[in-house]
C-alpha cells in the first residue's frame, strides 16, 4: 500500500491516497502552466514510498508522514502565534479572530516545508489538522527511556520531560482520501520556489503598488476625501494609492457596490483628481451582495443558503457566480478603480451573524466549511479576473487566503494589531506563497507610530490605514483627539513619516526586481531567515527579522525602546544608516531610532527617488556598492502596469558596476545618477 | 416528515431524526430509573410536530427548530462568556483553554432551555453547533424591511441593524441523524428539573462535602502535608476536606496511581491524622495511565491509539476499561480516600501534547472527538462506581462534563480565574445539571482574597486551592512571597477567612436540604435568576447573582470596591447582615464589605454551627424567621455519608415554627438552640 505517486514536474509529485474529495483547492486553482518548473532539476523522493501510511478513520482520513530527528518544519500559512511548527498541532481554519495558536488564521495554508528539503501540500479545503510530531502512538511511548522516571509535579517540569514523536499526522475530518503534493529541492528555499511556481508563479505588482497606500476615514464624504488627496499632495506626502472605506457604497454591510449618490455624487471627479495627484484608487468591499446591488437578482441562483449581513454569499465555486462578480468589478475598473480591499472574507467567531455557518450549503457542492476556507482565495480570483480581462495588474488587499496564493496580486492584512505578531507574519507568509502587510493604524505614542511606519515601509505593501481617523496619524496618532480635531502642534512627526514613505519609494528598483524574481522563479521577495539559512540553528526561531530581496536584512524595533538583538548571518554586513561594516555570524545589538537594516557585503544596491513610480517615469538611480568596487544590479524594464510582461514584454537588464563606475548600458525607465563605493 | 416522536415520560419526548449515531451520551448515561418523572404532569408538545425540519448535508446533519419572538434561550453548559444565548452561535467542544465565547468549555452541554417552557437535548458527543437564531436563510432576508436602507459604515452601526432569525439550527458534523430529547413544563425551572430527573436526579453530597476543601501545595511531602493538617486544626480553620496535588503519585503526569515511597512513605498515617482532625482526603489524579501503574498492562488492550504525557488513554467507552479503573480507585477508597480531583480530562489547545487528538481511535468505536467531549463524564462514572460499590457518596472535583451530569457527585473547576466569569458560571451551570466551584487560588490583594473566599463560601463547593503556595493564602496571598516564606505579620486576614469557612459550615442544614431536593426533585441547589423569574426581563441577563436554595439571593462583589447593583426580585427581602427589610422589584445598590446576601420574606432559615458536619453530629440550630413569626424548615435526616438514602433511608422532616417558637418535633442529628424573629 504505497499510495499512487505520479511525478507532475521535476521534484513535484502528486500522491493520491484513498478517494479524495473532488472540489479541492487544486480543482479550482491548480494545474497552472509552469514552463519554469519543467526546467528544474530532477530530485529523488525525500523518503521511501512505503514511509507514508494512511487509513480511513470513523471521523475522517488520517495520513502519517515520516519526520527525521533534527528536521525542522515551517509553514501552515499566516500563523501569528508560532514559527517553528515542530511539536505543535494545528487545525487550519479561516478565522479573523484567531484567539490562540491553534491553527485558526486569516490565511492558513495546508502546506509545510522541512529543512530536509521537501514540502507537503495537502489538497483540501476542509478544517485539516497537521500534527507536527506532537502526538505519540500508544504502542511506542511505554518503551521510551523516560517511561519509568519519577513524578513531575508541575507543568513546568513537564515541559522539561517532553518527548516528540517522529511523525507528522495529517487528518482531514469527514474525508475518505487525500491528495498530497510533494515538493523536493536541494534547499528549503528551492522547495518554496517550486511550490510557488506550481501555483502559477508569484504576483508582479504594478509600479504604483510598490508605493504607499493611504486609506481614508470611513465616514469621509467625497468632499472630505478630495480635500485629503489635495492635502497629501500639497504636503508632499508621496503616496501612490488612496483607499476609500465602506462609506463609498450606497449600502454596506452587505454591499451594494454602487456609489452613494449622497456621499459620493461625482466619483469620476474624485478618480480624476487622484490620478492628477499620482494616486490610484482602491475601494473597500465585501463579497456579500446586498439586495440593492445590481447583481443581486443574478446572484440569487448562485449563492449559499444562509446570508451574511442581509446579503447573499456568492457561490464562488460556481463559475457563473465568479463571472457575475467579475463583470461588476470590471465596471468599477473601467471607471478608473485600480485596487480593492476584500474585507471580512475570513470567517469570524466574533458573533453568530458575522459569517455564514459551516453548515451552509452552496449550489456548486461546496460545504460552508470548505467555502469558509477558500472564500478569500476564490473571491480574489473573481476580482483578479476583471483586471486580467483588461490586461491590467493590480496590487490589492484581501483578508483571507488558502493554498496556491502566489500568483494573486493581493496582500493580506488583518484587524489584529500586535506588532510582534505582525513581524512574525511577514516571515511566516514567505513559506507559503503569501504576502502580508503589517499596516499602520492608531498608535499609543509618537514613537510607536514611527516604529510601525518603519515596519510597514519595509514590508510587502506599505499601508497607512486611517479608517478610524479623519486626519493622518502623523497629525494626531491618538484616535480620540484626532476625531476631535485636536492636531499636534508641530510637523516633526509628519516629516519623519514623509521620509519613511520616501524611503519606501526609493527601494522601488530593488523591490521591483525582487517581485520579478517572485513572478518568474517563485522566490519570495520578503523571506524568513530560515528559508535562506535552514541548517543554521541560530536562525531556527528567528521570527522577528526577515530578508527583503536577496541583500537586505530587516530587523524592526517594536513600539518601545531603541535597542534590539539581531542574529546576523555569516559574512560582513553594512549598517544601511551608518554605512559601517559589521562582522556577521553572531548576534549583535542594534541601537537606533531608525529601523535596523543591513546590507550584505558585495551588494550593488540601486535606490530610486522618493516619489511614487509610474509607467513612463525615468527613475534616477543612486547606486551604492557595499564593501566592493564592482557588482551587478538587476533592473526590470517593462510598462510597469499591464500584464504584457507575461507575454515576454519585460527585460531583465544587468547593469554592471566596475571599479566604482557603471559600465555603459542602454536603460529604459532608469538613469544612473550616481555610484558610490562604501568600504 | 414529522420525525419519530415517542413519549418517554410525561412531558419528555424522544424525537428520532434520520439515522442517529449509536455511541451517544444516552447510550452511556441515559435510561435511568425515574419514578419521580413518571409522577409529573402531562404536558402538551411545545410546538406542532411539523415545525421541526432536518436534512442530511454533505458535512453533517442539520436540524431546524422553531423559536418564537420574545423567547429567551439559556444553557449549552458551562459557558463562561455569555448567559442569554439568543443571537449566538456556539460549537460545543471540550476545551480547557476556551479562548472566546464560541462554545468551547470545560463542560459544554448540548442542552438548552427556553423561557417558553421547554428544553432540547441533542444526544450527541460530537462537536455540535447550536445556532440560536443567529443565521438568516438566504431566501428570507431580502424581504425584510431594512433591506433597502442606507450604508452602515462602521461595525457599531451594524450592531444596531442586526436582525435575528426565528429559528434554532443544530448541526452535528459527520452525522446522518440525531436523537433529540424534548422536555416541557409550565415553567423553565420545571423543564430543568425534568431534565435532571431524566438524568437520574441530582447528586447528594455527603455532609463533609458541603464543608470546605483545602488543597495543599503541589510539592508538599507527607511531613509537610501533615504539618499543614495540624496547623489548620490548631488554628481552628474548620475545613472538612484536604486535597493532595500530583506529588502524592510516584509518577505524574501521566499517573502511576501509587503513593510515592519517597514523598509519601506512610499514607495510612496521613489519612488517619486527617480523619482525627475531621478532614477527608481528596487525591488529585488524571485519567492517563503511566507505564509504572499497576493497571498499565491490563489497560493496554482498552486504550486509545495515542498517548497523553506518555500514558495510556483509557477507553472509557469500554466497560472493561471502566472496571479496571474503578477497581484501582476502589483500593484507594479502601485505604480511606473519600474524594478525587479528576484533572485535565477536558481537552486542551494549550500545546499539541496536552491531549489526545480528535483523530484518535478507541476500541469501543468512539472517535477522539467523541471521547474528548465525554471523557470527563465517562471518567467520573468509573470513579463514582468505586464509591457506589462501597455504598459511599463522594463529593469530588472534575474538570470536564457533558450531558446527563446531575447524578454525579462531582463539582466542576477550572484553571481559568476571571472572577466575573466564575460567578456567571454558577448561574449557567444550573441550566444543565452542572455544579461549579469558583475556587480560590492566588490573589492580587487582601481585598481580592476576601471577595473570592466569599464567593466560594456561597457556591456549590468551597475550595481553597493552594497548589501553588506552601502556606495558606490568608498567611500570604502573594505567590512569590508565599513561596519565599514571607508571611503577613497579623492574623486579621486569617480571622476573616476562618469566619467565611465557618459561615459556609453554618449553612449546612439549609444546603443539605437544597441538595436533597436536587436529588429527589431535580431542583438545582444553586440557580440562575432567570430560572425562577423567566418572564421578567429585569433578570433576563442577570448573570452576576444567583439563588442559593429557594430563599437566599447571593450577589458577590468582585475583587475591587464595596458596591454593586443588585436586581432584587419582587417582594420584601432582608439583608442577611444588617437584618433590615428591603422592598424588592427593583435594582438596589449594595454597599458592604460582606458578600451581599438577601433572604426572602417569610423564610425560616436554620443555621448550624461553624464546625464541619460529620455523620453522627447533632447540629445546634439557630433558626431565624424573616418578616414572619411562623414558618417551616425542611431538615434532612440520614446517615450523611452512604447511599442508603437511595433505598429510602432518608427522612424529610418539617420543623414548624409558630409565633416565634418551634413546635415539638423529634429530630435526628439536629437540635433547636434558638429561634429569632426578624421583622
Amino acid at each position: 500500500m504505497n499510495g499512487h505517486y505520479e511525478q507532475c514536474f521535476p521534484g513535484v509529485w502528486r500522491i493520491t491516497l484513498g478517494t479524495p474529495d473532488q472540489l479541492t483547492p487544486h480543482f479550482f486553482f491548480g494545474d497552472r502552466e509552469s514552463s519554469r518548473l519543467s526546467e528544474k532539476s530532477e530530485q529523488p523522493l525525500p523518503w521511501p514510498k512505503e514511509k507514508i501510511r494512511w487509513e480511513n478513520r470513523k471521523n475522517g482520513f488520517l495520513v502519517t508522514l515520516p519526520l527525521s530527528a533534527g528536521e525542522r518544519l515551517y509553514g501552515l500559512g499566516l500563523q501569528f502565534g508560532s514559527y517553528l511548527q515542530n511539536g505543535r498541532r494545528k487545525t487550519l481554519r479561516a478565522n479573523a479572530d484567531a484567539p490562540k495558536d491553534t491553527g485558526d488564521s486569516h490565511a492558513p495554508v495546508p502546506f509545510y516545508v522541512s529543512t530536509a528539503g521537501y514540502g507537503v501540500l495537502a489538497d483540501t479545503a476542509k478544517n485539516v489538522t497537521f500534527d507536527c510530531g506532537a502526538v505519540k502512538k500508544a504502542d511506542t511511548v511505554s518503551r521510551l527511556p523516560s517511561a519509568g522516571k519519577g513524578a513531575a509535579a508541575t507543568t513546568e517540569e513537564l515541559y522539561q520531560e517532553e518527548l516528540r514523536s517522529q511523525e507528522v499526522n495529517i487528518f482531514v475530518p469527514g474525508a475518505q482520501g487525500l491528495t498530497l503534493y510533494l515538493f523536493a529541492d536541494e534547499t528549503m528555499r528551492g522547495v518554496v520556489e517550486r511550490y510557488n511556481l506550481f501555483s502559477g508563479g508569484g504576483a508582479m505588482p504594478p509600479a504604483w503598488g510598490l508605493g504607499a497606500l493611504y486609506r481614508c476615514y470611513t465616514h469621509a464624504s467625497q468632499d472630505q476625501a478630495e480635500s485629503l488627496i489635495r492635502e497629501l499632495a500639497e504636503e508632499n506626502i508621496p503616496v501612490s494609492m488612496i483607499g476609500l472605506e465602506p462609506g463609498w457604497h450606497s449600502h454596506a454591510y452587505s454591499c451594494s457596490f454602487r456609489w452613494s449618490p449622497e456621499r459620493y455624487p461625482n466619483p469620476d471627479r474624485l478618480i480624476q483628481l487622484a490620478e492628477e495627484k499620482g494616486m490610484n484608487l482602491n475601494l473597500w468591499e465585501q463579497c456579500y451582495v446586498h439586495p440593492t446591488s445590481d447583481i443581486y437578482e443574478q446572484m440569487q441562483a448562485h449563492a449559499g443558503d444562509f446570508e451574511v449581513w442581509n446579503g447573499l454569499v456568492p457561490d464562488y465555486g460556481d463559475p457563473e457566480a465568479r463571472k457575475i462578480y467579475s463583470e461588476m468589478q470590471g465596471r468599477l475598473i473601467d471607471q478608473g478603480v485600480r485596487g480593492f480591499k476584500l474585507d471580512e472574507c475570513d470567517g469570524s467567531d466574533y458573533t453568530g451573524g458575522w459569517f455564514y455557518p459551516e453548515f451552509s450549503q452552496f449550489p456548486s457542492g461546496l460545504t460552508g466549511e470548505e467555502m469558509k476556507n477558500m472564500f478569500g482565495a476564490l473571491g480574489q480570483r473573481a476580482v483578479n479576473q476583471a483586471f486580467a480581462d483588461r490586461g491590467l495588474r493590480t496590487f490589492s488587499e484581501v483578508r483571507a487566503n488558502w493554498s496556491y496564493a502566489a500568483p494573486m496580486g493581493f496582500v493580506l492584512y488583518s484587524d489584529l494589531y500586535d506588532h510582534r505578531q505582525f513581524i512574525r507574519a511577514v516571515s511566516n507568509a514567505s513559506f507559503c506563497g503569501l504576502l502580508w502587510s503589517p499596516e499602520v493604524r492608531q498608535c499609543g505614542s509618537a514613537a510607536e507610530l514611527i516604529r510601525r511606519m518603519q515596519s510597514a515601509a519595509l514590508s510587502p505593501m506599505m499601508v497607512i490605514n486611517s479608517w478610524m481617523i479623519p486626519s493622518p496619524p502623523w497629525k494626531q496618532y491618538d484616535i480620540e483627539k484626532n476625531l476631535a480635531g485636536e492636531l499636534l502642534p508641530d510637523s516633526q512627526l509628519e516629516d519623519q513619516c514623509r521620509e519613511l514613505i520616501r524611503l519606501r519609494n526609493r527601494f522601488f528598483p530593488y523591490l521591483y526586481a525582487a517581485f520579478a524574481k517572485y513572478a518568474r522563479e517563485g522566490t519570495p521577495p520578503f523571506r524568513a531567515m530560515a528559508l535562506d539559512y535552514p541548517d543554521d540553528p541560530a536562525f531556527a526561531e528567528a521570527d522577528d527579522c526577515y530578508f527583503m530581496g536577496d541583500s537586505l536584512l530587516v530587523a524592526p524595533i517594536l513600539n518601545e525602546g531603541t535597542k534590539r538583538e539581531v542574529p546576523l548571518p555569516p559574512g560582513v554586513w553594512y549598517d544601511f544608516w551608518t554605512e559601517q561594516p559589521i562582522q556577521g555570524g553572531r548576534t549583535i545589538t542594534a541601537e537606533t531610532h531608525q529601523i535596523p537594516l543591513y546590507v550584505r557585503q558585495g551588494t550593488a544596491l540601486a535606490l530610486g527617488g522618493g516619489e511614487p513610480v509610474h509607467g513612463g517615469d525615468v527613475i534616477p538611480l543612486e547606486i551604492r556598492l557595499y564593501g566592493t568596487r564592482s557588482g551587478d544590479v538587476l533592473l526590470i524594464e517593462d510598462d510597469r502596469e499591464t500584464l504584457n510582461y507575461q507575454q515576454g514584454e519585460q527585460r531583465w537588464t544587468t547593469l554592471s558596476l566596475r571599479d566604482g563606475k557603471a559600465l555603459p548600458q542602454t536603460l529604459e525607465g532608469y538613469s544612473v545618477d550616481s555610484v558610490r563605493v562604501i568600504l
